[in-house]
């Protein structure tokens, strides 16, 4: 069944979970060569686990483009990988030394920390090799699109950067302003890649770019407010990582600013406000207005 | 004075590193965001040293194809960016703990462990996001290909790959097999791409690519066992990193498994075999065919 004619976004979100992680264990196999260890925790860390939801943005805006599945899968996987990458990187000792991610040890645990620094490498540069790859899409203007925009949103004018001013923002006092750009950089740069990214695959015209890059924008911005909300509140067992760790490392975050009640309307504010920017686009973009809600009601 | 027409190989090399150093200052200028410290550090790492030997591969085989000086420089400058990225991570404590490279401290050393994994990540896409972008070549299927070759040559199955190789190699005896297998893929890779990054940028018939490639891969591994050499006899003054690593780590060096007199046997001979390879180019690869040579004779 296509991803279009699912109504309900949960199974939705689960068919694009499992179909994506189909594909990145097809791009990833396990390896028999002497440096199999390389790809056993490559695949350790992207495999197995996590929402999708970056891939979900991926898929379900190539519908609306009439994009080939397996086109959209190759490039939800990418992002899967480099997603992957980011929290490798960013649960080292040296970052913000976390034993516990998606339920399980964190790569470096598992592994050691020389494997893991050199698995979120290696995942990063597989992104770009799967963007460049005929397989992705016939037109090479495109593959180079994908390219160049995916390596923006995470070099250092979006997620590096993002990753700095966290790094940088231990025991600060930062403004509502500056809380709201680290975290653009941090996650909402790679979250709107994932949703244009349909765009840019079935070459949509400007006006349909815009309202996903606007959707993108706040629907991102939601998603930042509820992690915030979920680390302060959450329990480890549910959201798979440890708790609390914004405010044990005296970070300002959405809610250490607003507070809970703020924050929380903030976030449906915006989720509300992200779905409306798909108006224009009709129903066939009801798919990406319930991610929306979701990703304000979810519980991890 | 274009490259071609140096005739000493000393003087060519000098002219491409000072090129490429501009290229790259003006690729990544300093930032006055609040994220700073990561410019700073990608800077610190990736600017001001290094013989830039990839950078001169690149617009030496670039002027064989008759590409524009702009492009090449592009990809020359992506390409030191990827190599400083895997030094910088290759210094780190957890890799080889290096306090010393280019004879200045190493990017952990001066920043902090942090930064420099970020810096190293950020340099990467910085790589990608240059080789993807219009203004290094208008066909968008060379700018794919620069891309995916990158790729290919920097992940699990190059770079990467034989970076693993190399961890596990400490205290273990491999042949000489296996040390040629590893070098290939963790510096030889990256070598060979700069070799053919000239002719994908040319649209090179096959037959001259595949002449780079020959010449790339003897090139690679005559270079690799200099290195050894050099870490085994070297100072660190002279070769502006922490000499006698490898025998302290107790790795198998093709020093180790050859010997002094052999190895050094063997990088003459490699050289003068990839210099053969570019006999069918003519005497416009003479340029190359010194390098194979610099190569060999190099005290750093």
């Amino acid at each position: 069944m296509p991803l279009s004619s699912y109504r309900n976004f949960e199974l939705a979100l689960a068919f694009a979970a499992q179909a994506t992680e189909k594909q990145m264990d097809r791009l990833l196999p396990a390896s028999e060569e002497p440096e199999a260890r390389l790809y056993e925790a490559m695949r350790y860390a992207s495999l197995g686990g996590g929402k999708r939801l970056r891939a979900f943005l991926v898929l379900a805006g190539a519908t609306l483009f009439g994009v080939s599945k397996s086109a959209a899968l190759r490039v939800a996987s990418a992002i899967e990988f480099v997603h992957a990458y980011s929290l490798i990187h960013d649960d080292l000792p040296a970052m913000d030394d976390d034993d516990l991610r998606r339920g399980k040890p964190s790569c470096h645990r598992a592994f050691d920390e020389a494997t893991a620094i050199l698995a979120g490498d290696a995942l990063q540069s597989l992104a770009f090799e799967i963007l460049a790859h005929e397989d992705t899409h016939g037109d090479p203007g495109v593959r180079a699109a994908l390219v160049l925009e995916l390596a923006r949103a995470i070099g250092p004018a979006g997620m590096c950067g993002g990753q700095m001013l966290d790094l940088e923002a231990e025991g600060r006092e930062l403004s509502i302003g500056a809380v709201t750009r680290l975290q653009r950089l941090k996650t909402g740069a790679l979250i709107s890649y994932s949703c244009v990214a349909g765009a840019i695959l079935g070459k949509a015209a400007e006006p349909s770019r815009h309202a996903l890059s606007a959707y993108a924008h706040d629907l991102g911005m939601a998603f930042q407010i509820v992690d915030d909300l979920l680390d302060a509140e959450g329990a480890a067992a549910e959201i798979g990582k440890t708790p609390g760790k914004d405010a044990a490392a005296g970070k300002a975050t959405f809610v250490s600013i607003l507070g809970v009640e703020r924050a929380r309307d903030q976030a449906s504010r915006l989720a509300e406000q992200a779905g409306r920017h798909l108006d224009p686009l009709g129903p066939k973009a009801d798919l990406l207005k319930q991610a929306a809600r979701f990703v304000v009601a979810r519980r991890a």
